[in-house]
């Protein structure tokens, strides 16, 4: 991705011993009213001082593991190399899903093992990076007192910091080959082009869908409906159409996305995640009469 | 507490200059939607431009200082000695009411005499660490202009910078013996177990309360009540009941806490802060025919 | 400002190489949902690792640059010299609009030329301190691939850490000397003082206005009305009046504000931006029968 540097010779090898600066970032569904980011924040400051904390969000919907992912995998790559991924969306936490360490690439990802990752490993299997993943079993890199839910403090947090001190990741557990993959939605085939789905709403009320320019191949959008709405041809930018108006165009992060020129789509729409979205096609240069 | 080191010596001393990064924590009443946040943060690096500023939370409910002082006592134990923590929940800005500096064991505080630090210092008597305080009246440490409504930007920011940077506690004020300490309610014993109350609802809803395993003694729990509903039993987790069931169990900062599996207990059980919760108790083995 | 240092010298060549550690404030309409802001830090910290980044806030209301540019206002002047403010509220991205960079007096501002820049200009000539524009159209300090959705990351977050790492303001863009300032309405004379508005309704339910002490002359304000409601007199801080009862005092930032102690007044008097304020003055030492 754009602004990843090249993986150094430290980080290739799982250790961050010589990065002078470690970004470790934290995502979860915890919220801003409590302090369990808070106490994160503490932890990991205990242990590793130097290191620097950035909040991607926490308010990822509660146990919501598929939006987690998402969102990790729209900011991860913005980071440096070596960055470190804290992400804690835990619906199972205290049972069996095991605590997970894992390198993808140039960052590190800390989290419980039920997909969370899913879409960096994709990412990573795409551009023929290699990754290695860890059952964190090992209990010296946790706190003395370890809860049934809040691993994210007891067992999360400490590992990452310890990560981010040089420590190397075969170090934090032992080798697995099946992390947890989710299944996300692809978009189907038409007689008449696509349909895909809502995958989230953002706080502009823009309505984000599963569709992406791949799966266009050498044709290009005519129309997109939802429910019974349906939309003109593509926008480049919100300010093309007179405000108050619909528009789809592709978001920042290369998905189909549907917007009201200053406005918000999805209160209009009252559209939802999971909202079957179609989109009609054609070859570039044609037109179609509605 | 887990995490916490032990108290240095210059910590002793009340001083905190060799310390190489001073943790500032900031908790307040705020809210995320203004600049009174920010201010702050600018009026810490513009003193003291090394220090590491961590969030604990600015969502406390407006002027409500009891909920300010739990949420502070529930994360304060997992910041490294030395740090200070800057807490602002201050209904009575401009009055008579002091500005407070306290050493409190191996951590600072620094925000109103109105009690916030009241659970913080019950913890260093239990732990037999020593506290001291001073009255906050050394205006060289202030901003030059003083506020009527702004203490957190005028005086307690300015002071917790200047503490980062190694100011003596002692020369921040005149000392005090009689900081400002609030009674929290304690369950009462009855004929069956124990009353106590709802004292919080956390973000994902789940309902905490002023009981604790020490309040228990050799007995254990049979059944919580809260309202017309009933909980049989301890869950050790939350996903250890089918979703949507209730579940009684203890909270990461060991409080006796109901939740639903994968749902918002607050919601369904249209819980608020005060709420009686009843507790029947019985010795270790025992059951109880309902 | 009362925090602001004087200016360096390399501040004032615009370059920033020498100051150990920069600031950069954000200040965004992005929200807290989403990784918008998330990706905004971490193409900063990919670009200029030692960056001190500090969120202002990311909850001004979507699209509303007035209300951007007095929440910018309002914190700079708390931040030390060189700091560097990132502000993104661009209801326009993708169009015509031009990026900005700036420096103001002692400190640095990027993004969207929409105004929000306005009340930091009119400050630093009010002081007196020199001001210089650029149109930031040198492509080899933004990301390789430019969206026409998101200049916040595309752009300005890379500009403002090239900045940070000590390129010279005059090296990211061609000068200007047109930067868009918005006009924000002034309050009114009339027959018996003032009359204002509505600028903004603060977490608390403050009720913030545009009336200042300068607006006043000699004058004292005896009365203010909002809607049917009258304030008798001004307080000098919440707690003066019994809780509930309506108040009139001077905000943190010295603007009019309505207030009720320990309450909510905008929920109370139904208010919003724009909306009326009036003001009855007279001379110091008078009173008025109402």
């Amino acid at each position: 991705m754009k602004t990843t540097m090249a993986l150094s010779k430290q980080a290739a090898r799982g250790t961050r011993s010589i990065v002078p600066v470690t970004c470790i970032t934290l995502l979860t569904d915890f919220g801003a009213q409590d302090v369990f980011v808070g106490i994160l924040r503490g932890v990991i400051l205990s242990i590793a001082p130097e290191a620097r904390i950035v909040d991607l969000t926490h308010l990822i919907p509660p146990q919501d593991v598929r939006q987690g992912a998402r969102a990790l995998a729209r900011a991860a790559p913005y980071f440096p190399a070596g960055t470190i991924h804290l992400a804690v969306v835990d619906p199972d936490v205290g049972s069996a899903r095991r605590p997970l360490g894992a390198r993808l690439g140039p960052h590190f990802f800390v989290g419980p093992d039920n997909g969370l990752v899913t879409l960096l490993v994709r990412r990573a299997q795409r551009t023929q990076e290699s990754c290695d993943f860890v059952h964190l079993d090992r209990r010296e890199y946790w706190l003395n007192e370890v809860s049934h839910i809040f691993h994210g403090r007891d067992i999360f947090a400490p590992v990452a910091a310890h990560l981010a001190r040089g420590v190397l990741l075969a170090d934090l557990g032992s080798p697995v080959s099946d992390p947890v993959l989710l299944e996300f939605a692809e978009p189907q085939v038409t007689a008449r082009g696509l349909r895909g789905e809502v995958t989230s709403i953002d706080h502009f009320g823009n309505v984000l869908t599963n569709i992406e320019p791949e799966h266009l191949g050498e044709l290009r959008i005519l129309r997109v409906r939802i429910g019974e709405v349906e939309i003109l041809g593509l926008a480049r930018t919100f300010g093309e159409r007179p405000p108050g108006e619909l528009l789809a165009l592709w978001s920042s992060d290369g998905h189909l996305c549907l917007a009201e020129a200053n406005g918000n789509a999805a209160r209009r729409l009252g559209a939802r995640p999971g909202e079957a979205v179609e989109v009609f096609t054609g070859p570039h240069g044609s037109t179609e009469a509605l």
